[in-house]
């Protein structure tokens, strides 16, 4: 039986020594704050200080939303279960998918190919953002990251732009994204702002991380919510507490007999 | 249908304004570490300096061990199955139990039974580790916390307790876990040096957090790494590689016929 | 690096052959029902025609219990974020836990204890279940498997119960649970008869099952059910829908400023 | 507040009374056999004799296929992490993908584009699997469900496929999918023989299942043989063994110093 080999670039581990993306975890720890760590396991370098304070906003931005998001949900729900707090927050986290946190990864995609184009065709930001929501348009498909159930201007993003702009990390991403949603206004007449995971997913382009990376920053900020959320449901709740109300009605087959 | 009745003390939202446990997330993004606010979330108040540098060393610590941990193995197995990130990490997450990781838990329980007891019983720090220890070798039960498998003296345990003692993070439960390693090694005739769960389990005891809470801060953590290793996984490998290797042999029952 | 070795009693597999406790699959496929297969895979030898109507007959009073268990709702809501159907079938599943379904596996553990101590304290079963009732409340500890939130005479158990009398299966762990039921009546002066978990409990301790495997049969049949409960969200409700109402009340620190 | 209203067509309950899919689930145990429960969660209606008998053997054959595919492999790491069943079932569950089952479903979709265009163009079976193999040679993309790892003549399909023809399933996707493994050889000068994903991705489109449901058969199957690969490792194993071998080695980053 031939032996497997394994090629890792994260972590070497020998006895004594531990060694991630090239510094000893005895020298990060305490040293290195951990959301430059996250930068460093996800990028392969440690971040300078603007990037390490982007990212961190970036985490913060997306720690929690209260009760009602499907990671809530999903995770409290399990959590009533009985079940240990790893898999109740591992439930939540399943949760997040093409609709809840997708705008993400498929916004940063989609910022990425119409940077990529804007370039090879020539046009500006606004042209650009012009062409792209009139195809929008043309073909009824949504562009993500934009609109919000509740917040007609989310805190989270006006402070993560006005941070970005700040720290100069902002670039054609996010100019691109601010530009589409101007377009939208425009051509729907009323305001569409770019949104948490919009925002998350220009920001992250602009610092050049891979898109398909896009959740991964959602799922661990989102991590630590829903600890916390576990947690309330374990210390402050009764188990398979009933947790919603719906009117639940039946409309299925009609009742029948076994032949 | 009468309407269910919710109350949370995590996170209210309301239009355009989100606040968790009293701070407007957007005067905590981009002013309050992420780990601080992971402290906020779980402890329900901001951390004082030297607290959230305990708590930021802590997470660091948790971020990674190679590609050999359950939590990595199964991690990088579910995303070779071909599925989104959030989903692999979920699973590596759900390992952490009472084998891997478990030691938190039931050992900040143990360290708080034993801390409680000394005052109790009116003994000093190292009567008590005395006691336990004897106490553990005649009911031939392993305290929790203590030993690795390939480091006899493990750099994060080290740096950790280094920085707490720094900090004056370390109080009782740290000085109990420190006693009862002296005292493991005056009964097996060998060290047995405190693991990073161990030192995690003191750790949080000393910073007054339930011992329930002791798989999160592994979980949010080791979230990091686990992003890493998924990352790794469909980045550079092929889909359902064969990844380890085993000699496996059929001792079931014999071959037979369906009557 | 050595290798290391498996051993393994479940499935050989050869090329052109697969051999399953002792079975080759292309002859239990279409010849031995699935029920049996999976008697078959559990303990290793396949059962007769009424240990495999009575196993058949538990999966199927397990499949489903409408939209509001905990299973039920995390994989909906799971389902909703947009993620393929088997995370949203595990998510659910996930949920069974010490308070979601696990009255099997604590009600056959404490059936199997009942019946063992029956035995050794020459008990007859009255006296043995009068006594663990007497001593279930004198400590206070509610015996598991009895009483249901919605059915005060639950069909699937009904049915369970007079099919176990018909083929046979019900033997001392069966009686015991039914003498239990009597005697709780007497004690609380109202009725609190064996639900589904605990009949399940009942008839899997009288079919010799490990009481350890008490979730699996319900994880096996839920399966199922949860199946449809996933396919019929994603074929007939909108993405992250809002799924139940409640009205939420933030009761956390008040709104103060990040010094 | 307003009440979410729900509809569902799957199970009614009314105090001592459950009712799936028209059939009171107290009808349903003891007198219909579990996989035909399944059909009827799934399709709605009860299956013929026919009909029930080939989803029996659809589900039989997804059992297991030994400790090395991905489910079995992420059940048993979980598992041995030391958490509950259903969590390590689940994690399990969660690697079945686009790469692990995922030809179940894109191989009904792919199959069932085939036979529309066959009627639509006016091919009969053969022309139409000769022009989806040119096609697929030329955009190199492989067509799903066609050629093994281990196994150059399935058992499992070979008898699934005789069942099929026995029976009278198998209608124009399974004589496609026939075909097409006829074109394959051809066009390869070696067999590429339907494999067991392949075979059950044509039966489930014979029988009128949505391809959206592809996973769900293998789920439902696989979801036995892996509690029965859980209870082997925790039954057998010690907890967090060494699983498997595999040489690592650190190809990331030179070891450095936090500046």
């Amino acid at each position: 039986m031939e032996t497997i080999k394994w090629k890792t670039g994260i972590t070497k581990v020998e006895p004594n020594k531990i060694v991630t993306k090239g510094y000893r975890q005895d020298e990060l720890i305490g040293n290195v704050p951990f959301s430059h760590v996250v930068f460093l396991l996800i990028k392969g370098v440690l971040p300078n200080e603007k990037e390490g304070k982007m990212l961190d906003a970036i985490l913060t931005a997306c720690i929690d939303h209260g009760v009602t998001p499907p990671s809530s949900q999903a995770a409290r729900v399990v959590a009533s279960g009985g079940v240990p707090m790893p898999t109740a927050i591992a439930a939540g986290l399943m949760s997040i998918g093409d609709f809840h946190g997708g705008a993400i990864e498929k916004g940063a995609l989609f910022l990425k190919d119409g940077v990529k184009r804007m370039k090879k065709e020539g046009k500006n930001i606004e042209e650009m953002a012009a062409i792209l929501v009139k195809e929008s348009k043309e073909k009824k498909q949504r562009i993500l990251g934009f609109g919000h159930r509740i917040h007609t201007d989310d805190p989270r993003t006006k402070k993560l732009l006005s941070l970005a702009d700040e720290l100069g990390i902002a670039k054609d991403h996010v100019a691109l994204s601010k530009a589409i949603a101007v377009e939208l206004e425009k051509s729907l007449g009323k305001k569409l702002p770019i949104n948490v995971d919009g925002c998350v997913a220009a920001l992250i382009s602009d610092m050049g991380f891979d898109w398909r990376l896009g959740k991964a920053f959602f799922v661990i900020g989102r991590c630590a919510g829903l600890t916390a959320q576990v947690y309330e449901e374990i210390s402050r709740e009764k188990p398979m507490r009933r947790m919603w109300s719906a009117d639940v009605e039946y409309d299925g087959p009609e009742e029948k007999k076994v032949d």
